[in-house]
């Protein structure tokens, strides 16, 4: 198919970006070569990664061809993102770029400005961002590329999804563990990822492993992870282009026939699953720049990282060097007059949407449709009185979803993932609708498990998280539930995902996504049969330090208002909604209608849990957020009740945290006076928090009450034991939230001490129960509310 | 060499292990079985995981035959940590528990309170724990297994570190990336690692991938991992016993084999790379337990995972099946009338410190010797005024770090880590003293790579850290280097150490093991020719909600004070410091003494940069903390000195953050005394802090003058950009500082107003030039302190 004068054109396109690759590096001007070069036309300051970036256009030039001959939909993660210059080239050649951004023409002055906008204040930046045409992966951070790719082929069966991965993020774990995502793949109703697996030997100052290993070791281990390797080598561009140009039709004709087998035939249980090709490329890195530099060897070593000739502006030999090499592109071959990229370098360009840099799967929002969300109440539990039945929330929330995942059987754009953990979260009522993806084998008493399921379950939360980040920023919707305590595994996956919308939404021309939501469950309070491992809520400050714009977290007291969280989150857009639920059997507060409301407000006065009875002068607040915590108030709200009627106490409930925040530094922040007519400016506050107490410091410190905020949480006093002797543990049990109120109401200690004394005793009285019997009295444990 | 006679007594060995773990998870009373079992001899609440018991017990069993018959030191890493049961009845059988802990003997009564404790309020957690004897690992969060058993291996020539991975932890990408780990691991300086893939099929609730995958695949997956696999497969005891024997023989043969060669050759440069055998063990999850329980298949599916009969207590049949499952072990033959283990169950256990619960390399303190530390005035850098010369902390610290390595050229127990990122962080003086570990190919371009170095980089934070976590808890010294952003891949990570250390702090028989020390360098202020996805300095926050007898936390502002910083965290003992500094040129500000006093200090006035001259009360208090902050500072300390000389400005710098939190809360924590009189109770404190601004917030609100503190830091916007440009756009500048100044300082708002307006001038100025330019002004690129 391939033939010489094509190899010739796809050797032009591929000079010319590399040509652009090296001039975004280095040029402020002369763009063309028009002159000789002059330390004036060079950036003061050199930035970049040059060393990817010819292997990264030998890639895209050879996509170019295949897609355009092919007509296929194709979509490419630069998993080697910091070789942005390569993939910017190859979006201005092919004038997605001009389009997406007019001020930069596809002619010698855009070239102009190409080149000094790289990695420049005010321009772009260095690596592949949402600023960059076709982009999905960022890249700066190593791991994620093979996830993101299956998260992007995942429902799309039309789409193909090529995916560079360099040697260095190979050695990386979320990319090792990635490799298994073939086992998750159906022929069927997927698309197809096809891995390209860049070795070029150096990683920023070492030779990477995958590079030497034996081959028969790397043969082997890529048989391993089942695919069907093909290998491509050399440092000659006319043996390297052939080579290339048959590996990539050798394997987009077994893609070709994998998928046209299996969709003959239908889901099949049972079925063999298809051995995917994929492509191995060993090329230099830096190949085509600088053999050497000041006598050492650059060229094919990790000295081509950056930036091979670093002294440019200063170095007539080094200016030389550069002008040399840039001039062996033959850019005069490349570009007429005008700076416009001749036919010759565009023959391989496809046409429209078809380009890499205009695909709609990297503009996933342009895809997106609104999930068909039921109505809440026909999935709401009945709460005639608050505290009158018992449900496990997420239970409750397991049936909502399996009705969203039965409303989107035919579209197939939602999808539920977590580690191995949703029967464990309780939101298997999901399998009545749904299995879960599996195309390894099976045996007889196996469950649940299918070809075309759409819950993902693999025990990495890395690879749950890539391949939902993929997922949804190719325009469909989904949910990931974890323990909360794992949540921290993909802390900073999750940073580089709010950075990634950050970005995203300030740029017009991207559409918005829908949100990643979080549901954290098997939380810090209910860690019965696990312990001080299973115990850390802290996955909620991490998210909160980053961009406010894009963060919410949410912390439902109950079932309904659970519901109304999660419609709410799988209506929102561009947004990181972490939302924090027990599993556990958890008492109903709110009827769905009230829930509702709950949530729009945010946070809100429960005035039949408290004795104030809507006076504007509380004596005290007790504030709660949380399952447990709300639990726990509740209950010091009542013996308040029974033995202090006379005392004026308010319960507050938060559930969206952010509303504690100033109203300047977040969206949803109260102003001070929504603050003040709820928590008061001058009483007491004692507030009971689901995780770590600072936080609620951090939040509120710059309310008018701050001083008299006093707040209880979880601590770090963890281990294998009863509910109820966790919140001792931590100072979070009636009692003790009893004896702070007692503490703090100004003249009630004196009052009080007889009831003070009483919460000593009954603390004491638990802890020796429960170290006697090994559970929780039972009026804790199954505790009715005597409202 | 294996007997039937053996197998008998390995077998008898087997059943008492699989008799106590189950014991331990259901009976409170009864413990021999001396009377039918009663529900009142049932725990009320069943709590523990059965499946992986029997094999872990296996694998113990074998591991002791062979321990003895060759007489090796051994070390086992137990990935299914979960099971802690399985290593508690083993410990128990050995008499390493009872040595231990001697309220549990090893008799009728002591396995009663074994039985009883454990998963038990007050007793002992459910996983493998620092409680239990003999443990580096507690196996709860998955990943981390093989990463730790290299770690312990690493310059212990003697050891054999046998390490059991679980299928379901196989899936994470921790454990993934893990397998590479060979290839630096030095068949000469380092012990062995042993890999034992437990294939038992399921995760919690579903089959695992490589259970699944066709044997072929399997076995080119572990040969491409390096290693040549040896199979044990079965259910029926009587054949798996030999098996394993023969596998764990031929393991054990072939390890010795590949020592003895390497060892008589030496150190070879390009010598070949070993192929260290492993073990696939596989057997049913739940094995010897109950086949089904009401009509369902459990042993040898994921029902078996937690506590396979639920009901004991309520349900007379599922008591009498306990019974049974019990008696099918045959406790009669291996414990005699006082409850103690015969000698056929004993016969293949080790001896002394050779029983795996014993040995000293589990409780590396007993192992640790303090480093030799050299004097830091020899390599300190010399100060004769402050901010007279520049220098790169990180490369003076390099300095420091290659003598240490120096120093430890023959004991070998001090390693440095990083993920490729050593000489980027200006720490390549090392390679003066020693190399990079490296066993894979090499090349005539490579540099610094040895088969021997105690340099580690591999492109995984993921294995760096479990190797390092592994090194240390066996005995050893070590520091982590990595970009700040980047120290959140192993958020979880960290987490999990800290408890661990947190734990093992208050058992007495645990002696103390060297600190986790982190730089985090390369930071967010200095992402040149990074961008948004390397600005992230949340690390700190993260380890700061933790257990605050092990969390430390350093922003040392100069070279010599980072020298200082490190000496005392190579000093400390279990404890986690982390280190923030730059890698930039940064002026040098203290001479060596009084880096030193001003670490010791952790907080102080720097009397030479304010204007209050030692006055107890300034107008305002310029505090800082990080190297750019203090810079900036200092800058509109000097601004404000020229402008406004009769201004009372104290320069206070914070070097150990925790100071700033109260005295009750953290060891470091100040006095409210303390803080006053650093901070004022009512003078406007300006505060540049490295970070997230709202952490010293958080630090600091229970202070008196915390209303006065406005604080100044990196608030998420970031991309890439000049230096000062950085600071700008995040108000850390030292014009908006002054403008802070001027807008605090009551009555300064008039009197400086022209000032104010000149800053503002010179912020725009600033802006205009690097949009224009690319570069920042020389003035503040090449700034001279004009002290």
């Amino acid at each position: 198919m391939t033939t010489t004068y094509r190899i010739a054109e796809l050797d032009a396109h591929w000079r010319a970006a590399n040509y652009l690759a090296v001039g975004q590096i280095y040029l402020l001007d002369n763009p063309l070569l028009a002159e000789p070069l002059r330390p004036e036309h060079i950036k003061p300051r050199l930035l970049g990664h040059w060393g990817t970036a010819p292997g990264l256009n030998l890639v895209h030039t050879h996509l170019n061809r295949v897609i355009k001959e092919r007509s296929l939909e194709a979509l490419c993660v630069w998993g080697p993102g910091h070789g942005g210059a390569a993939v910017l080239a190859n979006s201005w050649l092919e004038g997605t770029y001009s389009e997406t951004y007019p001020d930069i023409g596809r002619d010698a002055d855009g070239m102009r400005g190409l080149f000094r906008q790289f990695s420049f204040p005010g321009g772009v930046p260095s690596h592949v961002a949402p600023e960059t045409p076709g982009s999905v992966h960022e890249g700066g951070e190593l791991g994620y590329s093979l996830a993101h790719a299956y998260g992007a082929a995942f429902d799309h069966p039309g789409l193909l999804v090529a995916c560079v991965i360099g040697d260095g993020e190979a050695e990386t774990g979320p990319l090792a563990a990635s490799w298994h995502s073939n086992k998750f793949l159906d022929p069927v109703h997927d698309g197809a990822v096809l891995p390209i697996l860049h070795l070029n030997g150096y990683k920023i100052a070492n030779p990477t492993v995958l590079s030497r290993i034996p081959e028969a070791e790397l043969d082997a281990l890529l048989r391993g992870y089942g695919h069907e390797p093909l290998y491509v080598s050399g440092s000659d561009p006319a043996l390297v282009h052939p080579a290339m140009a048959g590996a990539m039709d050798r394997a987009l004709d077994r893609i070709q026939a994998i998928q046209r087998e299996a969709r003959a035939a239908g889901t099949v249980p049972g079925a063999e699953r298809a051995l995917w090709p994929m492509i191995v490329l060993r090329t230099p890195k830096g190949w085509t720049g600088p053999a050497t530099v000041d006598g050492q060897p650059v060229e094919g070593t990790w000295r081509a990282h950056q930036v091979p000739l670093a002294g440019v502006r200063e170095n007539p030999e080094h200016l030389g060097r550069l002008e040399n090499w840039m001039r062996s592109y033959r850019p005069e071959e490349l570009f007429d007059a005008e700076g416009r990229p001749v036919s010759s370098v565009r023959a391989c360009v496809p046409e429209g949407e078809r380009r890499l840099g205009a695909s709609p799967y990297a503009n996933g929002g342009r895809l997106l449709r609104s999930l068909p969300l039921p109505a809440l109440d026909a999935w709401a539990v009945p709460v005639e009185k608050p505290g009158s039945t018992l449900h496990e929330p997420t239970r409750v929330l397991g049936r909502y979803l399996a009705q969203v995942m039965r409303a989107t059987a035919g579209r197939r754009d939602f999808r539920v993932v977590g580690p191995d953990e949703t029967a464990s979260n309780h939101l298997d009522d999901l399998y009545d609708v749904t299995g879960k993806a599996w195309q390894g084998t099976t045996q007889l008493t196996d469950q649940n498990l299918s070809r075309d399921g759409r819950v993902m379950e693999i025990l990495s939360e890395h690879v749950c998280q890539g391949w939902l980040e993929g997922y949804l920023l190719t325009g469909r919707h989904g949910l990931f539930s974890t323990y909360e305590a794992f949540a921290h595994i993909v802390d900073s996956m999750v940073g580089q995902h709010i950075k990634w919308l950050k970005s995203a939404r300030e740029l017009s021309w991207r559409a918005p996504v829908a949100s990643l939501n979080y549901l954290l469950t098997s939380h810090v309070w209910r860690q019965d049969s696990n312990g001080f491992s299973h115990q850390d809520p802290g996955f909620v400050d991490h998210v909160l330090n980053k961009s406010p714009e894009v963060v919410r977290v949410y912390l439902p007291p109950d079932a309904n208002t659970l519901l109304a969280v999660a419609d709410h989150a799988l209506r929102s857009r561009d947004q990181v909604n972490v939302i924090v639920a027990g599993k556990q059997p958890c008492f109903d507060w709110l009827p769905i209608g009230e829930a509702r409301a709950h949530v729009a407000r945010g946070a809100g006065v429960w005035e039949w849990a408290g004795t104030d009875h809507g006076s504007r002068e509380p004596d005290v607040v007790l504030a709660c957020a949380g399952d447990v915590p709300t639990m726990e108030v509740l209950a010091a709200s009542a013996l308040l009740r029974e033995h202090l009627p006379w005392l004026a106490v308010r319960v507050v409930n938060v559930v969206d945290i952010a509303r504690l925040m100033p109203h300047e530094e977040h969206p949803h922040g109260m102003t001070d006076t929504e603050y003040n007519a709820l928590f008061t400016t001058d009483k007491p506050v004692v507030f009971a928090y689901h995780g770590y107490p600072w936080l609620i410091h951090r939040l509120a410190y710059r309310r008018t009450g701050h001083a008299q905020l006093h707040v209880r949480g979880y601590k770090e006093s963890g281990t294998t034991t009863t509910p109820f002797d966790m919140v001792v543990r931590n100072d979070l049990d009636r009692y003790r939230l009893v004896m702070d109120v007692i503490d703090r109401v100004p003249g009630l200690a004196d009052r009080a001490a007889a009831l003070r004394q009483s919460m000593c005793d009954e603390r004491i009285r638990h802890h020796d129960w429960i170290r006697a019997h090994g559970t929780d009295l039972p009026e804790v444990a199954d505790w009715s509310w005597p409202y």
